[in-house]
């Protein structure tokens, strides 16, 4: 008799044409397709037949010249996200929102909204968001700094929670009879008063199946983690080797127990971008074919936006300028993002246009070339060496890298027992194997 | 040969069960269905199959203890609309969001979100929010002036009309070949700095069907009048009779020409609320059982806010202290409601009670009880006489008061040549006859 053997998690990762950099070149993307919610539904409907756990939107509240050679310009994920419930059934919905630039409250209330109109499907992924391009658009000059936004974050943090479960489970009840609709004294206001937020409530929307969204967080810096242990059931980092990985699934998990929590109250999933071909030798082809498409236009801004200096004053062939980079405590953005790239130029000696294709593939985050079994290789590896609770799938174009994802892939990690072959829940939590909120404290005051 | 005559437009003002405050009790109704999605599809879907040129979704950022005898809890306006866009695939579609409680760059990006996912069919209420109990959950303790509130009102909508018109409607190119994939000098950022906001731009969603939402207004005080002269497309008003619709009707669309505009450019929409049977006397008996179910509880809290005084201290059989309430100069909460109350009590000398039950149908909006052919006779002539460009339609309860409006009413509209037999338009803006709004300016700074 076998050991049953551990099933790992899927997401994926929407995001416009695909995870290449290049991928909006390819000829079988749809660019324009970036604003049409049908386009997206198909994505969707595509990863829920393959029983895939969750699709991701990511999110920034910021457009830069950098769209003349990125795309860009598409929908907003909540109401992108309620549109695509209506066309799904069971796959998990999960969008990012900024806690740097958005009210709680409103956010409170659109989540709770999609975890209804979703009956049970709503996830959250919460970014303190990017740089001084973004405090502009809501009336600010500078981004405020690092540490300011976690601490931000992690009040924003308490004071959704806790307006999600104020409401008890059966606060509502609607007899016609008495002209009772609510039990008052069973809907809590919260009154909270923070140094960023001030918060009275109860909540103006009823408790939804979840009663809160599945708690996502990408934050990867030393804070990142740090609040990830304490508050977030699912977590989405860039990892770009299986050693890193495995260093950084140990210490997450392990910051978890001082929170009294245990580690399988949160599941890592590193991003994970395979092209995949019916033979290597096809896979190397379509690799290929996407390398030819990259412009080093948009590699320039984008790294030198990640490593905080114009690498446009530099030769493209010549040496990344380690020496004249900022020191980690300098750098005002990512810092787990601007880590990894300098540890790979370190690594690997990369020229700076080197460094652009080593990253146009999927940002910085793990790809590899493959048959689907060599693909499904490396993913039962990673799942077993603890390097990974599951992945999130970051196809390099769509919807051919999505298809031949879920056409090869899947079918044999199915095969191998790795992966479900029906939904046995409703609720994205089921689909992760994480309780019911039911069993948390409510939050009232701080 | 006959004149053709002017046809009228037809809103869905959705709301729970029904606009009359009884409506969660009747045996027809499902309270619970407040945050069911499918519950919203098919109310929207019949409102289609009936050719209305829009349904809308009214808001408030606060939860009360009235719950405790009044629906609510439903579903947040902008994910909701995103959801029933894809049930739905002609009816307009208009959600509320407040300019005193939302980041602009923020409500920009949804409302252009949203009009891509319905092809071009959002509409946006802009209200400014009512009463320090909404202040308190934005982390101020005191609502802010009526007059401080349009202020902020006007610089919302500079700023977001700014920023949807920021895209050239050629801008995002995706030419494959060059590597272009929007033209950047088409992408106009806004640098809006006011006395409110400062927001940089450009708006990170590309350009939408209508470029923008149609702008509606719900405010009936002087200065709410002023600001839709200057803005507004779309008006829904409450007024309690003929003669006053006439005279708001001709006071509003008398203040647009100072802006350079022309009446019709701006379409009104009083609110209307009929009770409608086969016959006067089946009429009649809804109206009754409709009543019946009336509790005082919920409507003293109602009133007490709208005036602005407690009226659980005076006797229900006794007037309504007039005396007593505070001047309109000191209301600091929804001036033109507070003096539509007034005037009823001294038109027709109610006691509270009867205060109660005469705002009980729709809250002031028009009511009235009859026949379809008796209920289109009063809208045909409020079209006639100048009051009304058509009505803002409010079912006492729902599905039963709806399918009797486009089963009896629309058809007798309908067969008058008042009301249209099938969609011309596939936008919002094209239902309603308004023009597109590459005709106007594109706001840069202020």
């Amino acid at each position: 008799m076998s050991v049953p053997v551990k099933k790992m998690h899927l997401n994926l990762f929407v995001l416009n044409t695909g995870h290449h950099e290049a991928s909006w070149r390819h000829p079988e993307t749809m660019p324009k397709s970036v604003t049409d919610i049908h386009y997206y539904t198909r994505l969707a409907q595509m990863a829920e037949q393959a029983k895939l756990d969750s699709l991701f939107i990511a999110d920034a509240l910021v457009l830069t010249p950098a769209i003349q050679h990125k795309i860009g310009g598409g929908l907003e994920p909540l109401t992108m996200l309620s549109a695509l419930a209506m066309g799904t059934e069971r796959i998990g919905l999960i969008g990012t929102v900024s806690t740097t630039y958005t009210e709680p409250y409103n956010a409170a209330r659109m989540f709770a909204s999609l975890d209804h109109i979703s009956g049970g499907r709503a996830g959250w992924n919460s970014v303190t968001s990017v740089g001084d391009v973004t405090a502009i658009n809501f009336g600010r000059e500078r981004h405020p700094e690092h540490s300011d936004r976690y601490e931000q974050a992690k009040e924003f943090l308490e004071v959704v929670k806790g307006l999600w479960s104020g409401w008890e489970a059966d606060a509502l009840v609607a007899d016609k009879q008495s002209g009772t609709f609510a039990d008052y004294s069973k809907i809590h206001p919260l009154r909270y008063k923070g140094n960023y937020f001030s918060v009275h409530g109860p909540l103006n929307v009823a408790r939804s199946p979840q009663v809160f969204p599945v708690l996502v967080q990408a934050g990867s810096s030393d804070a990142g983690k740090e609040l990830a242990a304490e508050t977030a059931e699912l977590v989405f980092t860039a990892q770009d080797t299986l050693e890193h990985a495995k260093a950084f699934y140990a210490d997450l998990k392990g910051r978890m127990a001082k929170y009294g929590r245990h580690a399988d109250e949160l599941k890592i999933l590193p991003g994970f971008s395979p092209i995949i071909g019916a033979t290597e030798s096809e896979a190397r082809e379509k690799e290929a074919m996407l390398a030819e498409l990259i412009t080093p236009d948009f590699g320039l801004i984008r790294l030198s936006n990640s490593l905080e200096i114009d690498l446009h004053r530099y030769p493209l062939e010549g040496p990344v300028p380690l020496e004249d980079l900022p020191s980690i405590e300098q750098v005002k953005g990512q810092k787990a993002r601007f880590e990894m790239l300098v540890d790979m130029v370190k690594a690997e000696q990369l020229t700076i246009r080197q460094l652009i294709h080593r990253t146009a593939t999927a940002r910085g985050h793990y790809t590899m070339v493959g048959t689907p079994e060599q693909v499904a290789d490396v993913m039962e590896q990673w799942v077993k060496d603890g390097a990974a609770d599951g992945f999130n799938v970051m196809p390099p174009y769509f919807p051919g890298g999505l298809e031949d994802f879920v056409g090869g892939v899947v079918p044999e990690l199915q095969r191998r027992g790795l992966f479900r072959t029906e939904y046995s829940g409703r609720t994205l939590r089921e689909h992760f194997g994480l309780k019911h909120p039911d069993a948390q404290p409510v939050v009232t005051t701080t």
